[in-house]
């Protein structure tokens, strides 16, 4: 088997921190089950702007298209809040998604049901949930022009952003989500805003042909964004796979990953289109930020980097046995009643960073 | 007192049952508490659709203009889901906000104890919510230029959408909320995607430059909307005022209302600017839809409708007494166990429409 190029970004907080453990497993997979890395790290966020002044060096915007894949831990913090528009942290993120045109955001949340009790939803209402949210990340209002803020003559200003998408960017998007629907419970839903933005009304009428064509299947519905933010706190086990567009898949996956609980234990993946030498390149992170607060503390979990690279093992390097492995380890750590503060319930036996890490290394 | 000008649209579905409560309670008005209304209904959204082919026609439109407020149902249904784009029922609301200027849509989510198990929320963290968004409602996405799909030449098309805020309109939406802090916790939150978006950058400027320069007292935060979508489930308790623009406000909104669990309790109004003689402009509406499943069943909750009717004679007509009549005595209806099917819970006196309404009117 040729060496994984492995590009890994941990980024800025507890990014270093948890990227660590995540580290340790892979580490462990070579030793244990003969997969070889090939690793790259560099910086990215915050940290690359305090060490050259700039979010993302295009040296290491060419590692990554470079790489079979990303591993990413997270960027930005209240120390860069002043940067402009066009440096902030963030922006690493951005034009990773954009010029490696990672179009689809994979954002799975899942009950823990170890942990259900953390969740501020009832149980009986979040117990199984399970629901993927397939966003659009490479299109939409995040990249849409013009943009920018003008000012008028007057001396008052104007900010102007665009929300564009086309046949192509909504297909293929879709696309994704009939085929995890296909592996998954067949269920689609499709989000917009179709009784107020064009824009939504395209994406219903391509979502809608291109299932009768290529899908027929899968069951599909559409709702309304606004809906669909109420039914995932009334009823979240009516939804399988959610897609929609970038920025209602930014509050509507963040959204859903409250619901949980344990935000500190959700990974996300966000994908590229197979190369013709059938590579799929991806970005994986936790959803967690960089925590800034508790960042140096210890006291950050390493969950959902080590589930990020899970996600990583399965959809870039197609390694499902490994990826389902490093998942039951997690699981049995959980079962075995060892929490971080942030998923902590009384009875259980509070542990750091590293502990969390040593803990999924004995289960594997 | 001059006779107070007032439009009555109670639209589709459910929308006549429960105006026809909220109509009841005016004439008790005009008969205990001596105010007279100088009242004119009129169809929109569907059913003026079926009679006229438009939504709003314009001497609907020229009405709104003339009263002193707007007492809205609710639009839409499936009868009208093929209708064009700019025929659906829908555009007579927006119609209405874009065109009468309605820019601060408040939408106040309160929880009612006596209902708080019917919340999906754990009780601890729902008990006592009291939320006020403000949303933009007259610009953003919702009314920017371009929009519109075309298709391009191999086809395919592309769906655009603009968002646009200007400063005038950020500041006066702002200000709204301001105001209404000072009458409650004198807390703002101000909610963009300013790590994204221009126009949410440009939001945040102005918003922070208007807090320094007429609003000192009132504290002020802002956050992103991904994560203020996060934070109304895990603890709404933290917001007091939350200002918006249009889309953000349409999925928070509806988030924060489906949080205390009784949608079908909770009132909505959208104020313009007030007049040069004093008059403030609104339409007030409940936040529930048209709910085409039970129209005619004589089981649709009209409290919603009742409190919009409260909220009008709060605002436009500066009847707060006996506003908070009508509120104490839905208060009231609650406590001595009424309840229509959807806020039913075990050991209550289930009732319908008419019932409920009766029991307002007992109470008063
Ligand atoms: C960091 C930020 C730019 C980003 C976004 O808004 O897309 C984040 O919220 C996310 O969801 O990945
Ligand atoms: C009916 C629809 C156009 C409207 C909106 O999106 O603004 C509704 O959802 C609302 O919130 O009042």
């Amino acid at each position: 088997m040729p060496k994984k190029k492995l590009l890994v970004l941990a980024g800025d907080g507890i990014g270093p921190e948890v990227m660590r453990e995540a580290g340790l497993v892979a580490s462990w997979l070579e030793r244990e089950r003969g997969i070889s890395f090939d690793i790259t790290e560099d910086l990215v966020g915050g940290a690359a702007i305090d060490a050259f002044g700039t979010p993302l060096r295009d040296s290491t915007l060419q590692s990554a298209k470079a790489a079979d894949a990303i591993l990413f831990g997270s960027v930005g913090g209240p120390k860069w809040a002043d940067q402009p528009f066009d440096n902030r942290p963030e922006v690493a993120l951005l034009r990773l998604r954009g010029e490696l045109d990672l179009f689809a955001n994979l954002r799975p949340s899942i009950a823990f049901d170890p942990l259900i009790d953390a969740s501020p939803i009832k149980p009986e209402i979040i117990r199984g949930l399970d629901v993927m949210i397939v966003r659009e990340s490479a299109g939409g209002v995040y990249f849409g022009h013009p943009r920018g803020i003008e000012t008028l003559e007057d001396g008052s200003q104007r900010g102007i952003n665009t929300e564009v998408y086309t046949t192509r960017e909504i297909e293929r998007v879709a696309r994704v989500a009939f085929e995890l629907a296909r592996k998954r419970n067949n269920h689609v839903t499709s989000v917009e805003k179709c009784n107020v933005m064009e824009s939504g009304l395209l994406w219903k009428q391509v979502v809608t042909a291109l299932h009768e064509r290529e899908y027929p299947d899968v069951t599909l519905s559409h709702m309304l964004a606004d809906n669909c933010a109420m039914q995932l706190v009334k009823k979240p086990s009516q939804f399988d796979v959610i897609v929609t567009g970038n920025l209602f898949g930014d509050l509507l996956s963040d959204l859903a990953s409250v619901l949980p609980g344990s935000l500190g234990m959700l990974p996300s993946a966000t994908l590229g289109a197979r190369t013709s030498d059938g590579r799929l390149p991806g970005l994986y992170e936790p959803i967690h930020g960089s925590a800034p607060d508790i960042a140096g503390t210890g006291a950050a979990n390493p969950l959902a980097q080590i589930l990020s690279f899970a996600m990583l093992l399965r959809y870039s390097f197609d390694l499902e046995e490994d990826a389902a492995l490093i998942e039951a380890a997690v699981a049995g750590v959980l079962a075995s009643g060892l929490r971080t503060a942030d998923i902590m319930s009384p009875g259980m036996a509070r542990v750091g960073t590293r502990v969390m890490g040593e803990a999924v290394l004995r289960e594997l």
